[in-house]
């Protein structure tokens, strides 16, 4: 049994590899070939923390994995990050543990960012302009990072609540390869680019159908609980095509959940868009609504214990 | 953060001050005072194997758990043991991962074991004159082991599918207190004995009210899935008074949950019966529902860790 510190999991980050190894774990989820667990929701007050546990592996695997990322909110009043966590893996042969990832919730970061840019490899315009970041957090650099892997768009326009944190994010040495603007408003920030992320945990919808420009995609992975919302629903209402990662946790926690006119919505997994990239029409209007699944966590426990094998670590 | 193996938790197991810590957290849980998230299931085929995810706290704690138990029922023919698993500790404060129980799946043998215990200590008849015990498994070692601590009987009746098992448990040394005599069947069993523990994965009732002495208490530990049945619907009927560790789950997964007649019958959390010992008539039959719930694992490991740094391992 390995035990890997935070420090040695971010050495063997390997992003391509990630991209491939979690794609596969999309497919597999969209074709029913994986077995997991409803995620498990603890909630906390004093101090306010939110827990989830996410389990689960793939058809014919070596491994299954248990994941479990907090949320504690009051940490960065301390100096402390507030997600945290770590990843288990085990042998689907013997049930014995094979490796503890103590990733401090940073594995989490990665995967659902690495869903984000293969939402945008498969639906973004084939020329994207201008990059918009809605929020300043750790997923918003999370994302804009990832994204360079797919993209060779470096303009970007990226907007907070709070100014301050918006101008620190474009003045972010991670990203000195980008010009980076600060938007005065979602509206300005619509209106320049056709590569939307939203990485807020907004309880309101951000983002309308009528701030968008035609052409543009918009992913969303803010909203994973059932309470939160980043996307009005008028956005589905105008969108040509939805990718989900999950239409069983969408339909109950995503965006999607907020929707008003499901039944007239054209919607489908992302695995299966991976499978069968559809043809982006110039105009189009397409939305990745994530929430964040086991078997993206299994894949990247994986190809990063794999590596760490591999380096000796 | 400590990372602690099988052996070093072996050697911290303190049964009363285990059965002081797991009757707190049942009386919590009774009185609605724990935070706890619904068993997260997994099962896989080839091999055949079920994992239980557990997770939860007491309101105002210092910790919060996470329990991983598996059981892979294709491991003895390789002369592995069916059960794995942890438990991990984290701070209800920071959500930082303070203690790795690597128990292999044996705090949770001991703390179904000790909820059996406890269910014998405040519900079993005053004078048990013969322990019969169903089931010659590890559970059934661990219950008969853990009644040492609430009951000075010493007599007992084992009874197993295969009968060579029930002989091997009888001659066990872990058991040379004990005189203990094989039962040629449930019914034989059941007419020597007031105190009775079922302790089979058995999908089919085992244990009928006409096999029953009046005065015997029962304690059913083997349902926990919904597919799983040692106690017929008969003896609910004949029951002066049930006990469950957890209405939901026992009404979704325990032997309650084949009850035919569940209006009528008289049922109490286990926590309850703690609190407020019921006044046992001489005739009365009495029956303990269990499924295991988060906050026997959060006691134990919280009681465990506690130990293990007291003596500084």
């Amino acid at each position: 049994m390995h035990i890997y510190t935070k420090k040695q999991i971010e050495a063997a980050l390997d992003v391509p590899a990630l991209i491939k190894k979690i794609e596969e774990g999309l497919v597999y989820y969209a074709k029913k070939q994986t077995i997991t667990a409803p995620t498990s929701f603890l909630t906390f007050d004093h101090p306010r923390a939110d827990i989830h546990i996410k389990s689960g592996s793939i058809s014919e695997d070596e491994y299954y994995v248990v994941k479990i990322a907090s949320g504690f909110y009051e940490n960065p009043l301390r100096g402390l990050p507030s997600s945290n966590g770590l990843l288990l893996l085990f042998s689907r042969d013997t049930g014995a543990l094979q490796a503890i990832l103590l990733d401090e919730g940073r594995l989490t970061d990665v995967r659902t960012a690495i869903a984000g840019a293969i939402s945008a490899k498969y639906m973004a315009p084939p020329s994207v302009t201008t990059i918009g970041i809605i929020g300043t957090g750790t997923q918003a650099r999370e994302q804009l990072y990832h994204l360079q892997f797919v993209t060779p768009c470096r303009k970007v326009l990226v907007w907070g609540r709070d100014e301050p944190k918006a101008h620190l994010f474009a003045q972010d040495p991670l990203f000195s390869d980008f010009q980076i603007g600060v938007a005065k408003s979602i509206d300005a920030l619509a209106a320049s680019c056709n590569l939307i992320i939203t990485t807020t945990s907004s309880h309101d919808p951000l983002l309308f159908a009528h701030q968008l420009k035609q052409g543009t995609h918009i992913t969303a992975v803010g909203a994973d609980d059932g309470e939160k919302q980043e996307i009005d629903s008028s956005v589905f209402d105008v969108a040509d095509l939805i990718a989900v990662d999950s239409l069983l946790q969408c339909s109950k926690w995503g965006d999607l959940s907020h929707a008003k006119n499901k039944e007239s919505l054209v919607i489908r997994e992302l695995g299966d868009i991976i499978e069968h990239p559809p043809n982006r029409a110039e105009h189009a209007i397409t939305l990745a609504d994530l929430t964040g699944i086991a078997v993206e966590d299994l894949q990247i426990a994986k190809e990063v214990y794999s590596k760490l094998r591999e380096i000796g670590s």
